[in-house]
This record gives C-alpha cells, structure tokens and sequence, in this order.
C-alpha cells in the first residue's frame, strides 16, 4: 500500500519541480481558504478524537494538544497565507562559474522531491508541515498519531480537495491513514520514493526513526540546553536570561536545564537566581556546593539529572572551577542544540562559541531564541540537532536541494 | 573497543575544532614526507597483502588496485601535499545579519567533528581520505577492507607518527583493524560518537551502510548515467560524447551506461556511433528498433540491462518517440547521479535540465566531467548521489557543518 503511495506521491513530486511560484501560491490560497470552509467537517473529526482520548485517559496537556476550535482553525489557516509571503528558494542559483575548458556550471536550488514527515498528537501539523513542504516545491507524505487522526483525516481532505481545485495533483500531499507501528515502519523503508524523513515529537519517537530508519533522516528537537554563568558575568543580565531560558515555555526543546557557574561568583549570584526561580517554584536540583549555599531545601543533583531534558519546571545547577570545566560539562552532556555563555569578557565568549558544538551558542541571551521565527526564517520544520544538511531552525531553505546544470559545446574528458 | 576508538576521536575533534589553518597545513606537510620516508615499510606489508591476495585468488584488477609502488607512494604523498593548497572552510561567515531585537546572529563553518569512512580494497584511500577530512578539521575513524588491512595499518601508523611530530592528537586519524563485519556494523550505530559516516566502494558496501546504519550517511557513488541524443542534436558533438563518456574509463560511476535516441534521427545517427564503439569493442544491447537499425549482432535488451550499471565496455541502447519518453524512462531507471541532452535547440535543453532530477544535468558535454578536480573543488571525498547536505562531486566544503554564533547584550523572549 505504502509503495502505491510513494509511486503516487513521487509522481506528484515531478509536476511540483517545475511549478512556479505564483501556482504554488495560488494553491496555497485555496488550501488556506478551504481549510476554513472546511471548519465544520474538521471539527466534527476532531470530537472524534477528542472522545477517543478521554475514553483512552489522555492526559489534560495531550487532549489540549490535540484539541481543535474555530480560532485554532483560523491560526492554521493564516499560517498557510504566511507560507505565500515566504521566498519560494526554488531556482536560486546559489552558485555560478565557468571552467578553463568552456564548460559553464550552475549550482540551483530544487526540492528536495517527497519529504516524509512523522509525528504525534498535533493535527495543526498536518497543515502546517505540508503546505511549508509545498512552497519549496516538495510532495509529502505524512504519518500522524493515532489519537488525531480523524482530525488528520478531514485536514487532509481538505487539502486535497483544494490542490485539486487549484489544477495539482492531490497527490501532492499524501496522508497514511493505518497508524500501526508496521506503517510508520515501512515508511522509514521506502528509500525508492522517499528523499528525506523528518520525525516530529517526543525523545522517544525521534530515536525511534533514527535507530531503524534507512531513508536519510533529519534529527530534530531533542534539546538539553545549558546556560553558564561566567565569573565576568552581569548579575542582572544572568538573572533574566536565566529565568527566561527556563521558565517562558518549560515544555520545548529551546528552554533551558542546565544552569553552571563560575565558582567566583557562585554564592553572590546564586541566591538571587534561586528567588526568581521560586516566582514560578522551579526545583533546583543542585551539586554539592549549590547545595551549601542555598541551603538544606536543595535536592542533590545526579549525573543523570544533568543529562535529562526536564521539559518542566526543574533545573539542575552545577558550580564549576573555571571556564574549561563549563565546556567540558556541556560536552559531556549537550544534545547540541543550544548553549548560552553570560560574561562580560569577549576573550572568554569567542573560546566558549569556538568550543561549544551545538547548533546554537549564545553571548548573553536566552536560549530560546532558537527558533525559525526568531531567526527570522519564517515557519519552520523543526531544530535540527544533526550536522549533515541543516543544523538549527529549519526553515524553506533547508527544505531544498540542489543540482548542477552544466552547458557545453561538445566537451569530453 | 569501538567505543573507545569513539571517544578518543571526539576528543581529538574537539582539539582540531580549533586548530589554525597553519598548524593544519603543517600537520599535511609531516604527513606528506612522513609517507616518503616510511615507504619501505609500507611496500613490505603491501607485499604480505598482495602474496594473501593471490593466495586468495583475487582478480587481477583487484590486485592492481591493491598493488603499491615507489611512484604510487611519492603520488598519495603528493595528493596530501596538494591538499594544504585547498582553502580551509572552517571559520568562514556564509551569513551574518542582525535581528530587530539586536540579536547579531551569524553562521559559522565548522567541521563535522568525526567521520567515519568505510572502503575497500584501495589502500590510498587511507590517506586521501584521511588528509582531506584532517585538512575540513575532522577526526576520521577508518575501515578499510581485509585485502588493504597490512597496508592500511602501516600507512596509518605513518600518519599518526607524524601527526604527533606536528603536534596533534594521533587519535586524529583512527584506523579499526578488525575487518571483520562485526566491526562495519559497530560502526554504523556508534552515533554517540560519529558526525556521518560515508562509504566508498562496489554497490553492495554502499547499499549494506545505507540499510543499517543509523549514523546519518552520505551515499555515494553509484552512476547508471543516461545520454539522450535528440532530434535536433549535431551529429559529431552525439558521436563523440557517446564515445567519450562510454569508453574514456569504463569503471567509473560517472561513465555513461544508456543511450537513448530520439527517432527521427536514429538510423542516421545509430550507425556512426555503433562504428566508433566499434574502435573499442563495446558491446551493444539494444532494443527493437535498435536492433533493425543496426543489424542481427545487436543483443536484445531487457528490461534488466536499462536497470544495470555495467562498469564494463557494454551500453544498453533505446530509440524514444520524444524528449518526453526519455526523460520517463531516466526517471525510471537513473541513480540521481549524471545524465546528458545532446541537441542545438535551447528549449528541448531546458525542458531536459528542469525536469531531470539527478546531480548534474549536461547539455552537450560528457557526463565524464561529474567529478572534483573537474568542478574545480580539488580532491573529493566522493559523488553523493542523495539529497541530504550534499549532491553531486564532495569536496572539502561538504566536509564541514555550521553553527550559529548569536551575540546579545541581555536579551530574553
């Protein structure tokens, strides 16, 4: 069944690489627009699963993940029409150059082809991950969670309905309905079809597909970040970042949950941080000499507290000797995704960006700034944690490849 | 005993991260007159591979890949003195900008960090290979064939000789002398430690590594590469490119291994090509049409021969009714790596480029010309024929990764 799909959606992909930006656009209009006229169907869907998760005991934060509404409808719809005033990367011709023997070589951006994307209980990502795929001029294929799934369903429906309205191939977005293990399984096989995977969700799923996976896969959003306070440090400035990179959003992949620092300043900055926390009663979990100075209440910090992405509000807290000690913590420990050093010394900044191997390394500002929106991509796809193709937020850029269009008059080697 | 292979070139990685250009360069150079001086060493364990080889019945071509000489040493030394001329990415700004908020973000290169490489039976590639990912400031852990194994290990203790002479960590450059496949597959899932992992060799290595590894691969190599001569193509160009990229150097990936023809000009142009290919024996397989155009000696084609890879002095031929049919039957059968339209009419030129999805795309030229020193990049790791990070000829820069490096003065979201 899936590989009907793949010859589908791969077919789809060819009549995608030479659309052009105004009929990608104008396609997305209609899927944004369809979305919203679609509102009833999608919500009728939607009960559904909302029913099937409270009969299933979903938790509170799952079942609103889940959930959709009129004005949740609306959002997804808007983000479509911002997908339109994104820069369509396709055709850009990222480099040009003639050889000594008159062969003339361009280097151009093209789609990726058919981009698989897994992921869990957000049915908004249905919408969002296919239409960004569709302005890079890439065909989908998407495998969502069983708990949204008629919501993925009626979504996707939509979408077709709309492509097709738009003279596309529905194809052009494809939604695998069996929400088995064994679907998500031969999607991670279908290298014949599939140019790149790009799983979406929990710790859990992400190694799921890297571990068994043999399309070229993405890696995204497994983020322990960790903050160092450095002995040069501005005490206010380590204080809000602190408190923002922990506790604005404590369940994404950009939020802090390491904080280290420098000995020399640790017993001054310390308590001060530690009376913020307690604004929205973060839970310290801290080293020896955290312990000693902000006291008894202080739970003691184990090794694999230091390498867990808490997603909640917890922090660890280690005092270290020296800037050398902070590198090689974070070394130890670090998924890549984003550190910060908070020092007033540029010396000690430039060796901890040139030492840090993460995908973001901030100078004196929260960690979560690692996002496409931030960054000022526009929507994103996701953090990638990897170094092969894109590292950090993935926006419609790093939805592409490229080719080498070579001119000759007759050359041979 | 892979695991501390893995950690061991971590941390050598992490020393390289940061190495000069110069003190890379210098590395080059030791290594470079290191392998001169240790060619006495290297011939005699070369001989026990090539006396195992013949005990072992290799082929005779598979012995010349394996055979070192005096000038094949003085020409790897040469190589890696060739690659201290290539500039060093790492460090090198592919953007900078500043954000509203005065965030100042830019990208950095960066090395991958560690790399690992499995091979065949040329030994040479433990040093081109190695010096190449030394040169982008990555740690590479080596496994090369059980032909190569002797040699391998002398030409690695060379360089890591050297490498400590220069300064660096030996652990640089890793070799595994277990060549059993126990240890390729350890390989493969030591994702705690490798950046990617890119095999070199036959189609069967490379398609072992893509099925079960789980460290992001880079696959390479494998060409069934098409030529279409057109209905408005000029006869001598057509005759001489079919020459040059089926016979110029028939092992290669980026040799061609289909002609396809349009109709209207086939009995005109069929013959001319069939009596150049004649000059060096090619064996043509061909189909209905082909076989009335030249004649009872054409061996019939099957669908199998349009599907295979030959490597060898054999083309499959197809007369096609239009541009359409032959961009169908490459999309059908083409491994993404080259493929050539051979026509004066500029629009059939674009329609071919636009609509063919492979890493390089000719007009009028050789596919012969997919290849590093011929794109001018230098000394190449290998032809990716995926999409992910790099497409086509890899040279030093597809060696190196990115990072973001955002100075604030206190900013928090």
């Amino acid at each position: 069944m899936l590989t009907k799909m793949g010859i589908a959606a791969k077919k789809a992909s060819r009549f995608l690489a030479t659309a052009t930006t105004e009929q990608k656009d104008n396609a997305l209009n209609e899927i944004a627009k369809g979305l919203i006229n679609d509102t009833e169907n999608i919500l009728l869907a939607n009960e559904k699963d909302i029913k099937n998760g409270k009969e299933n005991g979903l938790s509170d934060s799952l079942l609103d993940r889940l959930a959709l509404t009129v004005n949740r409808i609306e959002d997804i719809s808007k983000g479509v029409l911002e997908i339109i005033e994104l820069t369509d990367p396709v055709g850009k011709i990222d480099a040009e150059f003639t050889r000594p023997n008159g062969l003339s070589i361009k280097k151009v951006r093209v789609p990726m082809g058919v981009i698989g994307i897994i992921y869990e209980a957000r049915p908004n990502v249905t919408a969002d991950a296919a239409t960004l795929c569709l302005k890079a001029g890439n065909a989908v294929i998407l495998r969502g969670g069983k708990e949204a799934i008629n919501s993925n369903i009626a979504i996707a429906q939509s979408i077709r309905a709309s492509l097709k309205r738009a003279g596309f191939p529905e194809d052009c977005v494809c939604l695998i309905t069996d929400t088995t293990r064994e679907s998500s399984n031969a999607l991670m096989r279908l290298n014949k079809y599939l140019d790149v995977l790009i799983p979406r969700g929990g710790a859990g799923l992400i190694r799921a597909v890297v571990e068994n996976s043999s399309v070229p896969v993405i890696e995204t959003g497994s983020g322990n970040c960790h903050l160092y306070v450095d002995k040069f440090a501005d005490k206010n400035k380590a204080v809000d970042i602190v408190f923002n990179a922990k506790t604005s959003r404590v369940s994404v992949c950009n939020a802090a949950e390491t904080l280290l620092i420098h000995k020399d300043i640790a017993s001054d900055i310390l308590p001060l941080i530690k009376t913020k926390l307690d604004e929205k009663n973060v839970e310290i979990r801290g080293c020896e000499t955290t312990c000693k100075i902000l006291g008894e209440d202080i739970i003691p910090a184990t090794d694999e507290d230091f390498a867990t992405e808490f997603l909640d509000y917890i922090i660890s807290v280690k005092v270290v000797d020296s800037l050398c000690e902070a590198i090689d913590h974070i070394t130890k420990y670090s998924t890549g995704h984003s550190e910060c050093i908070i020092t007033e010394c540029p010396d000690r900044a430039n060796k901890f960006t040139a030492n840090i191997d993460s995908a973001a390394v901030y100078v004196n500002a929260s960690t979560r700034f690692t996002d496409g929106g931030e960054f000022g991509f526009g929507a994103e796809i996701g953090i990638s944690t990897q170094k092969l193709h894109a590292r950090g937020p993935m926006g419609i850029n790093e939805l592409t490849s490229f080719k080498y269009i070579i001119n000759g008059q007759g050359q041979v080697r």
